[in-house]
């Protein structure tokens, strides 16, 4: 924990007064990688919630008080993929992976003038974050930041992956591996569409109870079987799944999950972020009988066109988000949740940060 | 060359005088393979046109002298797949790989008693076939026996993966690898579709010329390039081509396919039988940003409902397949035709059958 130097925001950039960041597994793979050495120090954290402290030149969708959801993909509206309709793709402010700004690639954080990296564009990990105004989402203030911080990443992206991406349909059979904040999503997501089967797949037990407060139907702890998963997600299909969910961030797992869905239409949409081995890989004679193997990143989602009608939704209360949360913890402790997230011990953790003035 | 006996078919089989059989590259391809050395001998062959010459019990669909297409998936019209609506992979008669006949995994050919195996219960290198009658199309005795018969197989695959499983869109950009019969059909049937870029992909310059007939409009040998394949194909597209076609069979292009196809909406198809490597694998990273992989076999048809919606387009002239016959050979000539199918110096050689009556 240490004092960093925030920027002023840039032309059209905001700096946000973050109220509330969940941690997402992404964060924790990202630090524990050894791929990009050279950008650190580095702030992590992109699931939050706050409140918009300054605004930068040019600025005008946002004002000095308004509630936001930072994102970790921007939607600029004006690039070939975002007046496309069909992408969440912008080509100006896609998944930055250099630790800087889209704008000017340099950093809004500093210590002792030296430069400390950015994470996504976001970095909420952190008590001011500046971030671009196509990375944010304005909300309603009567909304709970400690709860729609998670539609900024988590829940969105398994809702999504569910309904965009997949689309389910009514009566269909649904297989999930790993029942994080993600997969648990997905559950609701396909739950709301009218699934008749959801098959949960995760080693820890503990998964299985809350797995059905998700719409979860079967569960499957691939610890305890004598054979495939793939052979039992049949049985339990009558031949394999409508669909399945890669969301273990296990690039070994799609090839599992291709087999457990149907020959002639099953579909296998891979959501996870792997921590080793980039390579998806599976037998070409899955591909040739007529399965599908689909991407998705945040769901599909455009974060401003989309994320406000998520909102509505979870103030509707016709989406759940309130039991992905495991616990609650001020800033100070932030470490204790990395570490919980680190040993698979909590689904989301949300921070919460000092309400001090400055 | 061999004499061999052809049992008369058995319930619900049908015995097919053969008229003209064409060469599909899996038939080489799977002469070729050392992975089931103990089917051997074999009669190769499925794409072909013929009359019935005597019918099972139970037939009820055929009778002697009707003239037929064989097919090597089958359509029961009963199991889960075929009522589906959705599907190809029929659970009675799908893709056989044992050279045995699906009913009762025996043979219907023998020299000297001696079993001789079938491929895809079809084996239409042989002046008569025994084929299930769910393998079979009946056809207008007008047609053209030795243009049709490439509906069975490689025109169709090609015109459906385009239609059916792409479901390419009108003005969009398509990119295919491989301007073989397959190749070329999916030009066609992209063409069709009103797509307004279709780039084959070849290294065989003589396809440049062939590709323009098909509804090709930019060519490119990789041969000749200096930079990767995708690289001068997002060029051309503007950042990737909206739908990409692996018709090589080759699973190390289906990576430069999904490469050379759009982040957010990119779709990649591949159709190809590997001569080798049947894993199929793709950085992680360009399924997140959001392309699509999709198998097909035969185009997604369901032979026995769909098929005679192709003949029908054939002798309305829509679609076009006598462009692809390169050879027209006596049955005595079928080993030099095999000989230029493993040289690539064809597109399809179509065997005419001798005309004599037994
Ligand atoms: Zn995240
Ligand atoms: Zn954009
Ligand atoms: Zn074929
Ligand atoms: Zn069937």
């Amino acid at each position: 924990m240490e004092d960093v130097e925030v920027a002023p925001p840039g032309p059209l950039e905001i700096r946000v007064k973050v109220v509330s960041t969940s941690i997402c597994r992404s964060d924790v793979t990202q630090w524990q990688s050894t791929a990009q050495p050279d950008l650190f120090p580095r702030i992590f954290g992109h699931e939050a919630s706050g409140v918009v402290e300054s605004v930068g030149e040019g600025v005008t969708e946002f004002q000095v008080g308004d509630h936001a959801l930072t994102v970790f993909i921007g939607e600029c509206m004006s690039c070939k993929h975002c007046v496309s309709g069909k992408s969440n793709m912008c080509q100006t402010l896609g998944l930055e992976r250099k630790g800087v700004m889209h704008s000017d690639q340099t950093t809004r954080f500093s210590i002792g003038g030296k430069p400390v990296y950015h994470y996504c564009a976001v970095s909420s990990f952190s008590e001011y974050a500046v971030v671009h105004s196509g990375c944010a989402v304005k909300v309603s203030p009567t909304m709970p930041m400690d709860r729609i911080c998670l539609l900024s990443c988590g829940a969105s992206a398994g809702l999504g992956a569910a309904w965009n991406v997949a689309d389910v349909s009514k009566g269909s059979s649904v297989v999930i591996f790993g029942l994080g904040t993600v997969g648990l999503s997905v559950a609701q997501g396909a739950k709301l569409r009218g699934a008749s089967k959801i098959i949960g797949v995760d080693t820890n037990p503990d998964k299985q109870e809350k797995g059905k407060a998700f719409g979860v139907t079967d569960f499957i702890n691939p610890a305890e079987l004598n054979e495939p998963v793939q052979q039992v997600v049949k049985w339990l299909t009558d031949g394999g799944a409508d669909y399945s969910f890669e969301c273990v961030g296990d690039t070994g797992v799609v090839s599992t999950a291709l087999q457990s869905c149907s020959d002639g239409w099953g579909l296998t949409v891979t959501l996870g972020v792997p921590k080793a081995k980039p390579e998806v890989s599976a037998h070409y004679g899955l591909l040739l009988s007529g399965r599908t193997l689909k991407g998705s990143l945040f769901g599909g989602w455009r974060p401003k066109s989309d994320i406000p009608l998520l909102v509505e939704k979870y103030a509707n209360k016709e989406i759940q988000v309130d039991g992905l949360v495991t616990h609650d913890m001020p800033f100070s402790d932030i470490n204790k949740a990395l570490e919980l997230m680190l040993q698979n011990r909590c689904l989301r953790c949300v921070i919460h940060m000092p309400k001090r003035q400055d």
